[in-house]
């Protein structure tokens, strides 16, 4: 391998003036049964992922006339706005193509940080293409996200930064996207402590590295499908790959509901904001695809989670949980009776977040109305108590 | 005044083995114009917010006797965790009287923290009344949430660690609900250094500060209106409302509007979460409330926002704010319109959240139907080149 423990060590030198490193934070909701776990929180790393590291060690490698010549990237998301921070660091030119389906945030995010954006396709592959193109026309230097042995070496620091906090840690957990983070955890970790585990996760929809592990090389998946759009790649990277087949201990997959609602718990619990991959490592904990005890740290590596889908997120999670229920029901259209039912309502503890009252409804008959509460409950036992209190009071749910 | 600053540093060498001091954090998007903002992460803190602080110290000036006998509170959130974890390090017995409406994971939140929890009445005062009623059948000490001497020493604290970090601080923002926190923290840092600032910030449905030093006393408001419920408190404390009348500089006021955009923006651009109360000070500071420049901290006093509530005020605050928007159009009910709309769309740069297709709405027509498309946008004059587009293709927004 072409990455030396030493390559690693510099990086961190490199990194130490410009970035603080992130914080380990004990997790009481993830720890218990023999178990002791915490969060590394590459979410809140400046840009809001880890990716700001490797990109940095690209741009420092490079030569004063390669750093004239501008750098591009492609990327959908946190790649993007960690190269165009590298480059606003070194006064750098930095174009990146993102699909045009990005979401606005980051687009906007990331030309806040100087880079020229184009739009280009409608998945990261299109991007990537047109990135390829646009470097032939201009000589720019294409920092890829993860194939390439600087950026990994940059995203190993991670792994140095939990021995230090974490001197006894057991296992670190990490997730695999196109693999260069959790390599250079592997290889910064393996080479001073054999004995740490390294184990990564995938999402369901998209476990490209066990693919790989299982074919004997990098393959690309015919289809991928996770709400984890940073780890969404369908080919890991040569590199990464090598790193991994020798390295990793074990590999796991979460599927994109323990995803979701491993997002809602570090929420409500924890007060930390993830995006789909950044919630990975914690989800295979929480539902113990991990048999290791003692002293764990998961790698949440970002937290840049688009706000509409962190509402959606909540509210899917509140349904599932039983937290929240929407009962339909059939009521006569006269005064009195809307009072009527609430008042039955009431006397199931229930709180009342927004009732819609349809008089248009066919379903319903003339005369009568359909009726939607959505309530906050506690769990699910205590919708099955509503739903009986709502039907010996003669409504009917659907 | 009966509380010195000698009370307040003997709070914090009570506090150093058992909490960690949250982080002072910079803020960038609070930031420029000749002002440098950090942020005290009381949100944070164990149980969510700041006020374990002072439930400690009460606890902590208790005889064994007394603790014998447990403690009693009344509290909608924050103060009941608070004194429930201090009540568990001291192993004394606590009762916590909620209101019924309280939000359903703070009432579990109190449970888990092994205080034994009463429901009583509808508001915040009738927990308190019942709270009374308990404490002298059972002999338990009342644990007030602000109008009390070591409450506030526990919570001036907070105005120790701002001075540690951050010594060249000009002036310190803080939300006030019943004035115990601000209090402390006045006292704490005006004793040390008079000169530094200490502005109060009140919800405007909720101005209890500001109608006590006009009136020269505390008086009770006739209605209170905030979504900042952690500080909707109707009347303030006595000896807040002496401290703070000698020693604050200024109070102001931010409404429910700038409230709920600071908790958007503190969540997409500093992935930190924040209840109602605890977004104030930064409300305060992004809506130039203040004119104060060089460095400033603003406490965020809370982090315990109700996941439900928080959905809410992404998708009210992303519509607000032109980044989301719901059209309504008509269309005719035949196969390929909907495609020949979708495509317009599609030139607008618009993405597509989601499509309803309503052929029963009686404003449509027969053979028409009513579509409601709700698309991610990147501001107002977005959103009108959209409906400029759509009106030129023929379709007419609603």
């Amino acid at each position: 391998m072409d990455i030396t423990l030493g390559d690693i060590l510099e990086a961190r030198e490199r990194l130490r003036p410009i970035l603080f490193p992130t914080e380990l934070v004990p997790s009481t909701v993830l720890s218990g049964d023999g178990r002791e776990v915490c969060l590394k929180t590459e979410s809140l790393q400046v840009t809001g992922s880890f990716k700001v590291r490797g990109a940095y060690i690209k741009l420092a490698s490079l030569t004063c006339d390669e750093r004239a010549q501008g750098v591009i990237a492609s990327s959908a998301g946190n790649h993007a706005q960690g190269v165009a921070l590298a480059a606003r660091m070194f006064q750098t030119p930095a174009t990146i193509v993102m699909p045009e389906g990005a979401p606005l945030a980051k687009i906007a995010g990331t030309r806040e940080l100087g880079a020229n954006v184009i739009l280009s396709g409608m998945t990261y592959d299109d991007a990537y293409h047109k990135a390829r193109e646009v470097q032939a026309q201009t000589g720019a230097t294409f920092v890829h996200p993860f194939d390439d042995a600087k950026v990994i070496a940059g995203q190993g620091t991670i792994g140095l930064e939990i021995l230090q906090d974490l001197p006894d840690v057991r296992a670190i957990v990490a997730p695999i996207g196109g693999g260069g983070m959790i390599a250079g955890i592997a290889l910064a970790v393996k080479r001073l402590k054999p004995e740490i585990k390294i184990i990564g996760v995938e999402a369901e929809g998209c476990a490209s590295m066990k693919a790989a592990i299982a074919a004997g090389r990098p393959v690309e998946l015919e289809s991928i499908n996770t709400i984890a759009d940073g780890i969404a790649v369908r080919k890991v990277g040569e590199l990464p790959y090598k790193i991994c087949a020798e390295l990793l201990d074990d590999i796991v997959t979460v599927d994109d509901d323990e995803i979701a609602q491993t997002i809602l718990l570090l929420l409500e619990r924890s007060k930390i904001i993830t995006e789909g991959a950044g919630a990975c490592a914690a989800a295979a904990l929480l539902y113990n695809k991990i048999a290791v005890s003692g002293k764990i740290a998961a790698v949440l590596s970002g937290g840049n989670i688009d706000v509409t889908m962190l509402s959606r997120i909540i509210d899917k999670g509140m349904m599932k949980a039983g937290r929240l229920v929407t009962l339909q029901t059939i009521i006569e259209d006269k005064p009195g009776r809307l009072h009527r039912l609430l008042k039955v309502v009431s006397q199931t503890e229930a709180n009342v977040v927004s009732i819609a009252h349809d008089r248009t409804n066919l379903e319903a008959g003339l005369n009568k109305a359909m009726l939607q509460l959505t309530l906050e409950t506690q769990d699910h036992a205590h919708i099955e108590r509503i739903v009986g209190i709502m039907r010996d009071a003669g409504y009917s749910t659907i």
